[in-house]
């Protein structure tokens, strides 16, 4: 525990899942919510910030405020009845700190979303990254917090081929003059800005963030942390959790189809056939992974309107049994995205808060419980080993690189 | 890897697990069954008797023949087209093998299944488990095989009150002599006479077996291991793989429903609805202990005619996460019974084959990953836990105790 | 289209349906809810009682007040949110119209329902249908209404056995004098009392209400007409949309199998066994007419506190197609057991009040698309029927008796 | 009845539906078959063909044997065990009846399918429409059959722009001498063929088929009756089933999703993307037809090499109901699309047998309880009205154009 402040900073802070972080954060603080959902609350509160040593600001290229966005989710049964109004204060304060956020290289669909007289264009990455960089140098002044964290949340980027990215540091900084040459989307480019500025980096977004190569060891030189990518949060989860089953009984998984229905922003966007290419590979690595094969396998996600922010997964696990019988596991999951997301981000908070004091640089891999496609040196992918891992990481820390 | 041989004890030799066991052994000793759905076969086959080396025979109360009973379930999808035929040769061998049964103290639905002429009623249960010892004597003498292991495998019995039974094996044994005093049923005078025999005794049933202190007791002075209690094999393998999920994400399960439907004899048995109690408990229990509270249960299992051996399990998980917003989580499970257990009996013969080689003795808690109510000093829950606990068993052995 | 007014009494009108009914009804004035859910909207409004033409009052045994049901049917996300506020006038206008209901007879379970203090006993069934027809008179009396419908909402009750009930009139009305004598619970007596004072009877409940010769010949006496039983709201109403599937494809059921889980009041009665089963026969009854056969049936209704009023089913179905191959259809069920009742009752209302103006006595089969146990002779069982059957009467009336 | 025999010709002969008709065809004339899944058998037997009066033969671009399909749907379990023996003779008769196919304009996908040195090449559509004819011709005089019924089963081919095709059959028919100009795949040349040859055409194929104006004229100027197309075996069987609830009830659809999982040779040539375009159109249609509006609406079809001809069918409807509060229904369908679609086609077979008996020609939309897009002016589309449509059709033919 400590008793100096943390900045939390999200980037897509009038987002959905920001909103419900930040009504959230504000009922915890309250002493209004019940802890339900947090990891952390059932993992030692003790070596964490306590909720109201966080302090909320952040990008959006939205406009809009965060009072809009938490009607329009209490709308959407995502937050209780008169939680809006109940914590308008909590939310007006941080809407204060929201500055207008990167479109630079975050392609057509995002480019839409963009506020027009909000956003300020820039005229190259470098640009963008020392905006970013200011306004976390100027959010870190004005709120006089310690540590800074920051959680990317953004939209769900079209992707990068990440085998033509220069793998070091040093070549890729070379690329940030020019918008021509240089390969990245805006969620590396606040990765980097918030590298520069010194702050811890969450990747919950498929983007590619700070994962790559060059920004990790520019994290690294910098001495800050940064763990992601693309929080696991629905059915993802359920597969961290299903596959390892499988494996445990020998069962052989022929088949493994996952659609996802989903009807907020989030679905629009990866309506965007670029974008929901990132998402839906990030999903579908990780069987091979855990069943030590490929079965065929198929993930979709369509944006359903109607459903708002309640996505829901069916999945149909085709597998056989002894001499080869072929039974079926089905599973459909209704939830709240938003609510879901949110605690994950307010733990992700803590954790990287927790690296930070602790002095830790680089890939937290030891995070991977919480990300689909976890950064790291060869992370567990089953959910019970990398529950054991982030224990032992809270239990003793890391070793010295 | 040794070259002499073990004999594995059937108990409900002729009904669909055992079987299901016995042609897949049969298959897996000339080569033509794939290893799915064998746990030992991922585990490094090394360790284990080859499936050559086991030897199968056992009891029933049930007369006609192992090539009726495999011919039903080839009818019934369970066994693949042209199976029974196939290993007909091997089925007549085990079944010559088969021994008339016990139903003493078994109740009125399990002793309607015993077939007049071939069951020989027996007076006590001390003379039923002479009887048992004198079978498996006359069997480890007749097939020169080294080590025994009975499986249990009848239908699930009445429950027996736990509380009431004595706790040293000297007063119970002193019961064993007066059918009006003795507690006992059926499962644990098999048991005690398959110890008495030095064979090490699986319980794959709900009913009692060797699962309470005295007969412990009496194991550990014999110096045979025993491993229990109810096979887990559908909704209970996916309650222990998924409640951790809720637990890791500290999400709150409201309320936990389970409706199984079945088939086969085991569903009509359990549709006896006193035999139905001591499944049903077992099924409940789990949550508590892997949640860390009890949320609202309910387990149904239900005769359902035309489904015959493939159980259908629907499980609906009411959740709430953060700031309290319900969720839900629904799974269809549809497999055959027989198919997902009969090669976990394999594994546990194998297991418990092992075991003896191993000079041990008493409950084997390290074998709770095939059990829904695991025996044992505090055995873990959860199936990656348990899975581990296996594996570290399987490198090591345990100390002696 | 008419310009008298027509009073609505709802027996349980601070349940949930009733509650729900009032609300809606008070949108439906304002025209503030869309017509979503209402039969009669899109079967020619011009032939009904408009929305400002109905005048709500009741009976209930519990105290608390309208005002109180409507904000948890919110919270429990029934109603929308602020609706409770917004139509609180309405609510308290209502509430002041609601009268003391009675609990002769209904069972320990409804009892235990029953406010003291706001209760008054009765000592017989005859005092009992006095204070009904009393209470009915005082309100058309206040209220002007030219025309009365009773719906009955109320819990279920303990079933009644109909065979031992007497056949006429003459008969039955002997025994209201005589608690001991008299088989009738409540919901007859509403229905009597109603039927005494001139109004149309609905009976939304599984419970007897009107449905029996004896109190049909009453109700064809005074010249009011009486509809029931059991509104088809769920898992009925798929029954009797999707067997009729199953018959014209030919195809064989061999097994339909539902659950129903259920959190509110209701459920709670219906946890009680006796109560239980008068909703389940209600049910099961239904597949043998529309198959032609009797497949393995099983219904149960079980009480899930954390669903409230989110009635959810699951429906297992095993038929067999060409050649006996096997085949599934399984559906799950999500919906507002409330929001479903409600509009249909207020439909009901609108259709009594016709059958009333247009003169019509005795049983309304006419009405069977909306319950599960249609009183009339022969009443259509396929909803596709059944609705022909309504449009048919809604063109052309009916014949004169 | 009659006694003279009809022909039924199957174009994709050898193909799964056709070979599970020939095998139950079989059985149902030795008596060995329940008459499960036939829609004629349930409406008054006596006006149809005896099922041996019936003579299979047909047009396959396959080589093999129908022995060989016959056991790989047995392997399959579409067939009961050992019928591909058992009925080994009647196979090989009808096997023996099977002439090469016609690939011409049939599209990438299919043309593949075709067997070398089996399939004879033609150079023009007319070429192809007389080798048809003339195989007609050959059959009818060989099996001495009096009618003719050909039965469209062949892979769905790439969709035609129908509103580029000439209205008239003597434009046209011009076209057919130049493939480069004739609009026309070989589901329409199979269709002229047949015309030509008198015979009757069911189109249970999603393909063009004989479903255009000008193909239209030519069988009404040559006297024979058409129907199809697309045979409504699964997931739009439920649609036309539970639509008409929603319907009845008033409850707004909000958005229909349905996911269908396939994995035999249909599933293999749908996915090819144009071939699927016909099958996903013909599917969508029906919602807005039987909603009276056109909800969001997602139709996708997967193939699943695993499930082989199983096919898996998930909807999930997001529907509202009173005051807008949201509810759902999913549903999951699991069943042998040839066992669905075999029965049909031999029901088909009957009543276009019955058709041509009665002098019908033209579009037979009273046959279209049978088709996902029914030819015909203005048929029904609620599975409920076409039934009704069928039975009043059988019961008094129609009368004369």
């Amino acid at each position: 525990m400590t008793d100096s402040k943390t900045g939390v900073w999200f980037v897509g802070a009038r987002g959905s899942v920001a909103t419900t972080a930040t009504v959230g954060l504000a009922a915890l603080v309250r002493g209004e919510a019940p802890p339900i959902g947090l990891v952390t609350e059932s993992l030692g509160e003790g070596a964490f910030a306590a909720w109201d040593r966080l302090v909320v600001g952040g990008h959006d290229i939205r406009g809009g405020s965060l009072a809009d966005s938490a009607a329009e989710l209490e709308r959407g049964r995502v937050l209780p009845p008169g939680y809006a109004e109940r914590f308008a204060d909590e939310l007006a304060d941080a809407d204060a700190r929201i500055r207008p956020g990167v479109t630079l290289g975050s392609g057509a669909a995002i480019e839409r979303l963009g506020e027009r007289g909000w956003v300020e264009p820039c005229d190259t990455p470098a640009e963008a990254v020392r905006r970013v960089a200011a306004d976390l140098a100027a959010f870190r002044e004005a709120t006089a917090v310690e540590r800074l964290v920051v959680v990317l949340l953004g939209s769900t980027e079209p992707p990068v081929d990440r085998d033509t990215l220069p793998p070091r540091w040093e070549e890729l900084s070379a690329t940030l003059g020019d918008p021509a040459r240089c390969p990245l989307r805006p969620s590396s480019l606040y990765a980097i800005g918030a590298i520069e500025a010194g702050a811890a980096v969450v990747n919950f977004t498929p983007s590619l963030g700070a994962g790559c190569p060059a920004i990790d060891e520019l994290a690294r030189r910098r001495g800050v942390p940064h763990a992601g990518a693309d929080g696991k949060t629905g059915e993802t989860l359920l597969k961290a959790t299903l596959a390892p089953m499988f494996a445990a009984r020998n069962l052989k998984v022929d088949s493994w189809v996952g659609h996802n229905l989903l009807g907020n922003r989030d679905g629009a966007i990866l309506a965007d056939a670029q974008n929901k290419q990132a998402k839906v590979e990030s999903k579908e690595r990780l069987l091979a992974e855990l069943l030590g094969y490929a079965p065929q396998s198929l993930v979709s996600i369509e944006p359903i309107e109607s459903l708002g922010d309640w996505k829901t997964a069916w999945d149909h696990i085709h597998f056989r049994g002894f001499l080869g019988v072929p039974m079926t596991l089905q599973f459909t999951w209704q939830g709240s995205d938003s609510a879901l997301a949110a605690p994950l981000v307010l733990d992700l908070a803590r954790l990287a808060d927790l690296a930070l004091r602790r002095g830790e640089s680089g890939a937290l891999g030891e995070l991977a419980a919480f990300f689909k496609s976890p950064v790291g040196d060869r992370p567990p992918h089953a959910l019970a080993d990398q529950m054991r891992v982030l224990k032992e990481w809270l239990a003793g820390g890391r070793p010295e690189a």
